[in-house]
């Protein structure tokens, strides 16, 4: 809300973009060789983890003090925006700052065939620190709350049009990372991440979980943000969808890599 | 509401100012041929659903959450500055980010004598895109909400200190978008037009609606943002209007063209 | 809320300090000549109404729409952050954007003796075009909500405490400025001033008028955002003693300026 | 919420990193000289003076206008994150803008062998500074909104969860400071901590005082925003072990110092 930001070392110049780093979600560190894996899956682990707290706690915390549920998603997503903005941008130049099993996955499947982005050994551990990370998060989040540390949500989400809502908010994720990195400017991911989140809290019916990590550890809070573990393979299901769409939307408007233009690699 | 940007790339010098692109909208792409016209259509089609699927969604989901409407209009505005904010950077490079057919106008209409802006000819895909796209846009909202999926918004909206309201909001848009790009600061476009439409939502009349295609678009939705049939032309007229007056603001504050001083190109 | 910014035009560089142009208030133009004084004034008049159209009409629009003062005066002071830092974006270029007499008659004062500021002879456009656009954007305000369009508030504002909170806001916001402007980072202003006023609105008993032309417009209007004509005096008196007290605080902080360390010009 | 920014003077390249200077906190003035003592001291004093004011006296504004918490909340959260952020770009040129004794320790250690930081002789007149001005600051909020200036608050906040949201809280303000320091990017820190402290406040148990000046500084004030006396201590004592862990969690992701990599000194 507030800001002075620069990135004249942040921002690689167009030199840099070929060097293979963390991509997407934030700035890569200039010219550098990769972070070591234990360090980028502690960063994997520490972010989900830190969303996940974010995301549940901010729910508590809104529906204890508030009887508008209005305001209590207002309160939620503005806590959701600020906090996954800082963590993007903390985050970003050590692993990416997925915290996303479908964007770690997107990227594997865009870098097949060569170009930066996460190999199919590091799948391996990315997938595994978010899952763990979002499960603590939420334990975390019901302890600092006095909540029991492990519960089952029982809120069902499983109603047609929310999975809609999922497909939707998760091409629309898909979109906004790989166009950014389509165009060079994945610096801005802290920023347009969050507020895209922001949007879709509102815009979309399932309020966008949009991420199966987060989705598998708001099942362990019987909270505001919580979703019945018999709604979870649903909303995951339909996560892998929306971004398969998300990806098709990327090449309809962005336009094939390689073939010219935008190329940025 | 959180931020780590720079644009050393994106941002052009003076130098590529002259470079025939995309403007107003956002940020060009630096010394590139242009996109190609059916990725062009393409951006403002998406663009322009993702915008009022936002509007029209985020009403929804406010309304059936909050009896309080200064809450509901709260979370409306603050969805709308996010997602707006998100689409103009993420498509800006591709086609301007118009999402608007008075903005693609009144580009055409400052560029006929030389000067970047769309021709006469990309006026004929630009303006249908928007249009359906805004409609796409209201029938996916209601889809996502289990609202039937094509409806008429019975909301009049004729009053006279509303059309007022649609004249103040338009000149503004316009204002803004020339004066930036007057001083050769479109760049800053993602920021600043989505804050001028969360400002503009809350001190026109209108909501500030300020776009003939959103206009269209929101009459498909019998919901929070909707607009009776019977009052879009109003509307419409009021934002070409609102166009002109808007233009004679810009030339007002910051000169004619070509003569001298601030003339960027 | 979003943000897609750099300045790599707009941010002057060291050199460009000691080109006279218009300051405090935003980015001025790299190395011209300064624009017309028909145009500053334009540019100080249309700011300073548009400033006032946004407090005032978001503020009507917020007590239609919700009994809760605390939900209104959020919508107010959201909006009034969102457009304040449009309005500087846009016209600091032009005029410096002021909107306020006593941020155009402390950078008068600063600059006497030299270095860049308004001149004794352009005081004396600044400050009428600042008070005729408040009143002007009073009135539009009026307009637009179907109120009549000129009416004297009586929401009386003359508590002593109320008074303590115009001091304080107003030289937070004259130390903000001469602050930035002692470290050469006016180019923050139009974020860095909006968002003060948006803590200002709360933090203060006042909710911050901290500028006497707004406050002569606000008294145009009897609603959620006016003052009684009686209570406008005491008001510009506090302001004026808070701007001398900020920059006094401006000297505890940064130092005298032509002294060695932050001198920037 | 807008926003014009960039720092090519303000954001040093890597060559400045090494200039002994005021970090973390914000972005400091290129190769320069220290800034006297004094004038560091004022920065603090001011400046944790001011957020005091902002966070205690947002909060009476909040309870004064709306009987929803939640709503009261989210007022007392936005302005913290406005005031918090302007606060640290005025200011962290001069002092580094730490406003927190925590902050300052956490710097002082890890620059004792060498590398920029506070040293133990600074500690003697940042940390007094910073608690002489948040009780100056409760004061002045008191006084500005008409309550006793002086008073004890009696809000208990000593239950075992609540030392837990602290111990999360400070670890977390830590982490971003310190990881934003390791990378080079500690002129994020505006935005980023200000938008940390927006989430916290929302998703820890305690609001997130998660600093022990500010800490004293609310326990002048029987308001919204107050701490009993009695549980001070407990809050401190979870300020400092939060920042250690914070500390440990800086090496987990980011490794230690001087091993290659990351090192940016």
């Amino acid at each position: 809300m507030t800001a002075t930001d620069s990135l004249s070392e942040a921002a690689p110049g167009p030199a840099s973009a070929a060097v293979p780093q963390p991509e997407p979600g934030a700035t890569p560190l200039p010219a550098q060789p990769r972070t070591t894996s234990s360090r980028r899956a502690a960063a994997e682990l520490v972010g989900t983890a830190a969303l996940v707290a974010v995301v549940v706690g901010s729910g508590i915390q809104a529906t204890q003090l508030s009887q508008d549920v209005g305001v209590q998603l207002l309160a939620n997503s503005i806590a959701t925006v600020c906090g996954l903005g800082v963590l993007i941008a903390l985050l970003g130049p050590v692993s990416g700052a997925h915290f996303n099993p479908v964007v770690t996955l997107a990227e594997w499947f865009t870098a097949r065939r060569g170009g930066s982005g996460v190999t199919a050994r590091e799948l391996l551990f990315y997938i595994p620190a978010q899952i763990v990370g979002a499960i603590g998060g939420a334990v975390l989040a019901n302890a600092m709350f006095a909540e029991p540390v492990v519960q089952w949500s029982t809120h069902d989400r499983s109603a047609g049009h929310l999975l809609l809502g999922e497909v939707v908010a998760t091409a629309g994720l898909v979109l906004l990372i790989f166009g950014l990195a389509r165009t060079g400017r994945l610096h801005f991911a802290p920023v347009a991440v969050a507020s895209y989140i922001g949007a879709a809290y509102w815009f979309t019916s399932s309020t966008s979980f949009a991420n199966p990590a987060v989705t598998i550890g708001r099942a362990f809070s019987d909270t505001f943000a919580g979703i019945a573990p018999g709604s979870v393979a649903g909303f995951i299901a339909m996560q892998v969808v929306g971004a398969v769409v998300g990806l098709g939307l990327v090449v309809l408007v962005f336009g094939r890599p390689g073939r010219g233009q935008e190329a940025d690699g």
